[in-house]
């Protein structure tokens, strides 16, 4: 059971003018499912895209950011497989993601070098891109702008809730649309989760801010997440505006209009990032670290993470145990060279736990306990070293992730 | 259960000349439990630690780290007691630490700074100091040459096996013994584990060699192995020489009576390492990680430890599921930013699964299968950037893991 998280209500799903998804079966994962996915963009799409860090990049990937270099890419389509990650796969897995491009470039009398592929699934075997290019014309069939939370639950693989938001505001007048899905639910880390992320707006923004866009709302959500430190070799997340909007165009962030827009991108990106910590693999508790006080952001991330990774901080969230001393402990082995245990700060939500580096005298075990039970629980961390200031997300560590991950491929 | 790990037979484990233990329940523990141990060392013994690399260094490890840096230190006694880590308990952590040092020093009739404390347990708890020194008379009463194996199990905390080693080695004619014991078994890290061990020698070596004796059989023993990732605040490593035995005195490494010991030396520290990894909590297979063809010895590091505490490859491993996609993402986000994933060679046994870093084309699921089914498996990652190769050990994520670290304290 996921902490705190509804299935998406399609009444809340807004259509994004000016993208369609069609959705098929290809037979990838078991019979019956939906596995295969198609965005389809008008033309004039603008598109930016952050792909994962990991040195072993899925074929799809690969060409992601092949095409997205060219900043004259004038790409119309997405084609999104899960079952099969298409990754550890060589150069034949680079071709049979070529095929299915090439393949789908020609239904859609495209060139194929305007599609995207992606994929997510088990590592190290090879693509049946065989069965996906003979599904593709199912998809497109089904194309339609009311397909978001169908899609959203295509893209799952362990996740158990479909992952979709929208939002929409009203730029100069004209009311502009948001709306985005995400997948989880295990391989998540910063930089980034094996997530797939999709985001649109018709609002008009100039192509040349898009991948710096990708990347700005990537730093508030899907780069703040960690369920267990693993990055994938498959992360993906694009941003389309697609243009359909009638307010003035937008070309830097400092506009009224600009602000309004970027603030609400960022609650759609940071809502399905959470989303995907609420929906991770096991997890019972949803856990906001703020670490204070750090000389750096970089500082902050580095406690922050050693804090999220540590199995036996998380396997105490688990058992709602305050052994609390094992927050410190990961603190302690952070990496910052120079850190003064005796500056230490720990509140548990309002709860006061230690105080320069030690059990505050007003602490009660029955205090940290409390909070424990909690399936929403703040940790914050002063490190008296500096004024930068960030927050992560994570979750804990349960029985259920050991059977989830035990269990992938069976 | 732990991997191929049988408890010490007491008829294997040797005493050392010159070292007495004595053992006592100080109420730390349960009721019944031995909790408290004492060392006394004969005049002339020489002494060298090494000491967990934790900011948040546990008050005892401080003591320990400014007794040993005076080179003229002239420690007599060392008191271990389980059941309470004495860390993140700042100043008053420190002075309860004092004062059970004071204590023995008393009763042993020599000075507060030739005693060494050490602690392990639950951390950010105050030190019940006064039970402690209450027993000190009791440990003092059963001192013993032989109470090695009993110092074993008193030293435990959620070990399931006591780890004690023995070896003898003949220098110039004589016989010397060495014998070690440690403890494991969570937060168990590189820089060290939480980890308590002990290796004592009658062998004659010069006190300036002791500390980087120290560090250098830590190097192949206590520093490859890793657990969850968690490094302890309380770990310590320490090795003395008693001079009993009457071989000439080695003052460096160089001749064959120093090799020899050296090597036996090596032997014990990385018998008892090997052992933690065992007996890790909740471990079901033993993992040897043979990283090779990196350009540095830290990129071979990098890379086992990326796959050590991958909890995906962790629980693949615990299922016996050949999922080995995983541990080739592993590798690829360790952080060699210029990995040529092209380059990637990966074996589980003898049995070939990726070259080139893609599936091996006569690699067959039954094969890896079969291997993932052993309690002992070696996987070998050949990098193919260089002539660095290291070798690391670990353990993998069960249920019981999560069991045993979500039930610590209850």
């Amino acid at each position: 059971m996921p902490v705190h998280l509804s299935p998406p209500n399609p009444a809340d799903i807004f259509p994004v003018l000016g993208v369609q998804i069609g959705i098929a079966q290809a037979g990838v994962k078991k019979p019956g499912k939906d596995d295969l996915t198609v965005f389809l963009m008008d033309e004039g799409v603008s598109i930016g895209g952050v792909f994962t860090k990991n040195r072993f990049k899925a074929a799809p990937v690969q060409i992601c950011e092949s095409v997205l270099t060219n900043t004259n890419s004038n790409v119309r389509a997405f084609v999104i497989n899960t079952g099969n990650a298409n990754a550890g796969t060589g150069a034949v897995g680079l071709q049979h993601a070529k095929l299915v491009c090439a393949a789908l470039a020609d239904l859609l009398k495209v060139s194929e070098d305007q599609i995207l592929p992606f994929s997510t699934g088990v590592i190290m075997e090879p693509l049946p891109f065989e069965k996906i290019i003979k599904a593709l014309p199912d998809a497109l069939k089904n194309l339609s702008t009311d397909s978001w939370v169908k899609a959203a639950y295509s893209i799952m693989t362990t996740d158990t809730v479909a992952k979709a938001f929208s939002k929409r505001v009203t730029l100069s007048g004209q009311v502009v649309t948001i709306t985005g899905i995400a997948k989880g639910a295990g391989m998540i880390h910063p930089n980034m989760a094996t997530m797939l992320g999709f985001l649109a707006t018709d609002a008009c923004i100039a192509p040349e801010l898009l991948k710096a866009l990708a990347l700005e709302l990537a730093n508030v959500s899907f780069n703040r997440i960690t369920v267990d430190g693993d990055t994938s070799t498959n992360d993906s997340f694009l941003v389309m505006a697609t243009h359909k909007a009638s307010h003035p165009n937008i070309t830097n962030w400092n506009t009224d209009d600009a602000k309004l827009l970027l603030s609400a991108l960022k609650e759609v990106a940071k809502n399905l990032a959470q989303a995907i910590v609420r929906d991770a693999e096991g997890a019972t508790k949803f856990i906001t670290l703020n670490i204070q006080g750090g000389q750096t952001l970089e500082e902050c991330k580095k406690v922050a993470l050693a804090i999220a990774h540590s199995p036996l901080v998380k396997t105490a969230f688990f058992a709602s145990d305050p052994n609390l001393g094992r927050i410190l402990a990961a603190v302690g082995y952070a990496g910052i060279e120079d850190l003064d245990q005796s500056k230490i700060e720990l509140f548990l939500d309002n709860v006061h736990v230690a105080t320069q580096g030690s059990r505050h005298p007003s602490y009660k075990e029955e205090d940290g306990q409390r909070v424990m039970k909690q399936e929403e629980i703040e940790v914050s961390v002063q490190l008296g070293r500096g004024s930068s200031n960030d927050t992560f997300w994570t979750c804990d560590l349960s029985h259920e992730y050991v059977s989830i991950n035990a269990d992938y491929r069976s």
